[in-house]
């Protein structure tokens, strides 16, 4: 596939074995998030409860499924460390194929188990971009499989989209069809997707991408209509949110998407605080950061009030945490 | 009411308002539930992310909502300094009524808080059981409100019962009918509540109490088939369980309930921290019992061997804790 459209998008969900993910809502929240009296109805899509802990699940198991007897049998690979390696490893898993996941020798032994306990193979390289992409290559040489990028991948795209076709529905079903969705940003994957949906079932609905200030590459871009780049080695606790955006997602959000907000690292800290305490929920920090621009982002609540903007839907991306660590850095933050 | 049937279950479920709370599985909780070999499938029903953050607004929903309007408005009261009175305070603001609870002076801010953000009106007094009841009684002598006991009280029975309406359906919907369930128990309320609604509609599915071994007067209780109480002082870290099992609930569970098991306070430590890591919820150490029994507890897993138990309801009561508090107990726990 060499673009994205709606129908990718329905194959896809009918394809994949996916929760559907609840939707939840909080008073409490709702009430932070209100503007001069007005009142907001947030709608929280908890895919930190997709299989493997995060959204990542459906786009990994859409690629997955794309892939012909032959090339399955080879296996895949990725040279992610983060939620996409878990995913690929656990959808690889559940179709009887290997998976070969590249790692940075200095990635904690936590990520590693995780993938390894979902039975991919886990190869560690130096910490460098190029020996990530050198050693990738190797194993693919090797062993013949299918690379499988983290987002810049049309039929991962049309994987992380499904989310939307149920969110869309959820909200219709509760009673508060979306006004607005707010989705967190990296590479642009998840963005792409859902954009892709909503645009074509609901086209009044309005589309706002999150990011942190510290990686704010999509803001930058999004203003300059092309690609700019993070500062190198500019980082955020959102460690999710880090890459810059793909060449293959940024046309799209380019195309479909209304607005990019930003959030100071303050405000994502109490606001997966805020998360854990009244939705119950262990988000990881990338997912606090849509979460954040609807609670503390006056020029996004403005902005809302301005175009009567109420149902927002706010994507939980992900929940895989070290707990102790995030619960830490807790301590110090106002609410 | 002074009995407890089916039909008063029913008629709850019809009577009030309150969320269908999502079963969530989790393959890793599963795998460590395994015994000798022997899977084990856990459906965790999510009483943490119902209205006020646990199931106890069931029971004061259903409590409140039988009240005559004369009655009504002149209150409701009680002296919980817990899930019940926020519970409570949420269900009366919902009806537009006041609520009194009276509290101990030294209970957490917090606590107070959370009640008089519901609306309710918090009484402060002495700390022990008898400043306690004397200070109930004055509120309802001078405001003519109606005191609701948070188990003792059949209406309160009912509504907590409710949810195992909704979680043998859930069960089956999902292709995996329950074999058995586990709750946690404190003064009995919701188990009574359960076993009276499964015992009903499917006998077959066993039921099991589950309780914190320092306050184990329920597991007393049940081989006595008499009151035992708890020592003087005893406690645990589950802080939702302390209560010894009320008279209306002991008929109801000796009646009922097929066993009853303990665990350590180091299991109920370890299982929290498993729940915010792999469930990604963050339940309250009370709500981690009935997991730890499923987890940790042997001889029950050697009793759902021979007994061909394999699907497990496990309710996951509720999820108002201090989290930075909880999540420094882990500090230091094994998994």
């Amino acid at each position: 596939m060499s673009s994205l459209n709606i129908s990718d998008i329905q194959a896809a969900a009918a394809r994949i074995q996916v929760h559907t993910t609840p939707v939840l809502t909080s008073t409490i929240l709702n009430e932070i998030a209100e503007y001069q009296g007005r009142a907001r109805h947030l709608l929280f899509k908890c895919e930190l409860l997709q299989k493997s802990g995060s959204f990542k699940f459906r786009g990994a198991s859409n690629a997955i499924a794309l892939l012909s007897n032959e090339d399955a049998q080879k296996g895949v690979c990725t040279h992610s460390s983060g939620n996409h390696a878990q995913a690929l490893a656990l959808a690889a898993k559940l179709r009887g194929i290997p998976a070969y996941v590249v790692m940075p020798s200095n990635s904690p032994e936590v990520k590693k188990s995780a993938v390894r306990g979902y039975g991919a193979k886990v190869i560690e390289c130096e910490p460098t971009l190029q020996a990530r992409e050198d050693t990738a290559a190797k194993v693919i040489a090797d062993t013949g499989a299918t690379f499988i990028h983290p987002f810049n991948n049309f039929n991962v795209m049309a994987g992380q989209g499904t989310m939307a076709l149920e969110l869309l529905k959820q909200a219709e079903d509760q009673g508060t069809p979306l006004d607005g969705i707010i989705v967190p940003v990296g590479g642009g994957g998840m963005l792409s997707g859902i954009a892709t949906a909503i645009r074509s079932l609901n086209p009044k609905v309005k589309i706002f991408a999150a990011e942190p200030m510290n990686v704010n590459d999509c803001s930058l871009s999004f203003v300059a209509k092309d690609h700019v780049s993070n500062a190198v080695g500019a980082t955020s606790v959102a460690d999710g949110l880090l890459t810059n955006v793909g060449t293959n997602t940024l046309p799209i959000i380019l195309d479909k998407v209304d607005g990019v907000f930003t959030v100071s690292e303050e405000d994502i800290i109490r606001t997966t605080k805020l998360v854990w305490t009244y939705l119950k929920l262990c988000i990881e920090p990338s997912a606090a950061v849509g979460v954040s621009v609807a609670l503390h982002n006056k020029e996004f609540k403005a902005m809302c009030d301005e175009q009567n903007i109420r149902n927002v839907g706010v994507i939980l991306c992900g929940g895989n945490v070290d707990i102790v660590k995030i619960a830490k850095l807790f301590e110090n933050c106002e609410q």
